[in-house]
């Protein structure tokens, strides 16, 4: 008898239900020598779901340094890279808020290619004025949907 | 009373005494359209100073690879973006080998700009043979040099 | 008296009939501290559509490398970068095959924001065996397919 | 006979003499999956020998563009690809200044692996206003410098 029910967290794998999802295709720029793709690259699929799901929600970054002074910036990152993708892959990167504070973000993501995890991050990003680069509050604008 | 000895662990740097130390320089192809350094370059600067404190002990990865089929590739990374680095900005990238494993390694690591900490990772690789990207020994010719 | 026909070539815009399409969003990983897009990755932009072109005709270059030891290589490309494009800019980038040989193609690339032409190329592969990385024909399962 | 002169330009070699030189090391992150050089990060290379040829004539960019509103877009660049470089290769950039406008400048760059040429580049860069993009007459403070 399966008694799990559909909201129920998933240990293995906290990222399939709710969590935004964007999709990313392996080129040869991201590659490097080894025939994998270079660690570092990583970070920039994890962004651009980051900047995917922001403007799923309304808010185009170029926008909130135009016009609101606002930037985000990760503060940390804690990554694990589970395995090792490909030329060609096409994976799936996902984003979940897990913490909101009045200047801060806590946001874990995956990166997976099918059933397989390829790569998590715990990331936390901070909210700054764009023209000093100092902390700010995340405009109220924002917070009603950052939940 | 200040008993503190010249090799005591600092805890707010640990990184100026007996770590390898790497320098780099801030081109545009490092900074992105907030007017700081993009935050998975410093990965690359990270890596650029594991490379040279690997080639200071004897080991080009080019020839690991070549003759010896050995990889090195990064499981887990824990990063802190402490400040923000800027277009022609001079760093100092520092690698310290913490544990070494029978087939991985742990590494701290910090970019600094003068006094200035910018970033700070912990990294942990392992050593994988290059064909099947599968654990294998570090060799033992690596092993007497990674202390 | 203008008597031009629909398919008259267009010195302007050479790119918007038959050439293949491809379109690429503007991250900030695209972008440098000039507030624009880093002009080296508008080769990364180009090469996303060429290969999504190939894709498009069957063949996936993950596959030609391993199974029928083949990389493109590019030999030369003539580009002008004719415009900035910015953070969260919705690009198109096109590509058309203007000649082939036994053993190389001469494609012409664009880049374009709606109507604005941002960067234009004219790029040479060639086909190289992948394992010495010496010229080698074009396989003729895909000549057919390269019109 | 040999009839040459020391200071004949030599058709093979343009750039040994008279032209600037700027280190380069191959790393990972510059490689790709073909086990090669990706071909975009030869304009990095390209780079930042010109910002290195400009910081020996006094010029840091970060100055130009914060205090005289001064940055330097590349117009057009007519590359070839010569030969492959490689993991842990050490390269020699060069630039030399070719013909230089009011507002504009064309250089001829090579990167080379001691005496083999690894690709070429003929570059036109534009003196743009920063914070408009428009461009702009090159600071005569840099005019005399710029020979």
């Amino acid at each position: 008898m399966n008694t799990s029910t559909p909201n129920e967290p998933n240990a293995e794998n906290p990222h399939t239900e709710a969590a935004f999802q964007w999709p990313v295709r392996v080129y040869w720029e991201d590659t490097d020598g080894g025939g994998v793709v270079y660690h570092a690259r990583y970070l920039h699929f994890f962004e651009r779901a980051r900047t995917e799901w922001l403007r799923s929600l309304g808010f185009d970054q170029s926008v909130l340094k135009a016009e609101h002074n606002i930037v985000f910036a990760i503060s940390q990152m804690d990554i694990k890279f589970l395995r090792a993708a490909h030329l060609d892959d096409e994976l799936q990167v996902s984003v979940r808020l897990v913490k909101r504070g009045r200047a801060s973000m806590q946001m874990e993501q995956e990166i997976r290619r099918g059933d397989e995890p390829i790569a998590r991050a715990v990331v936390y990003a901070g909210c700054l004025k764009a023209d000093v680069f100092k902390p700010t509050r995340i405009p109220s604008f924002m917070l009603a949907e950052l939940r």
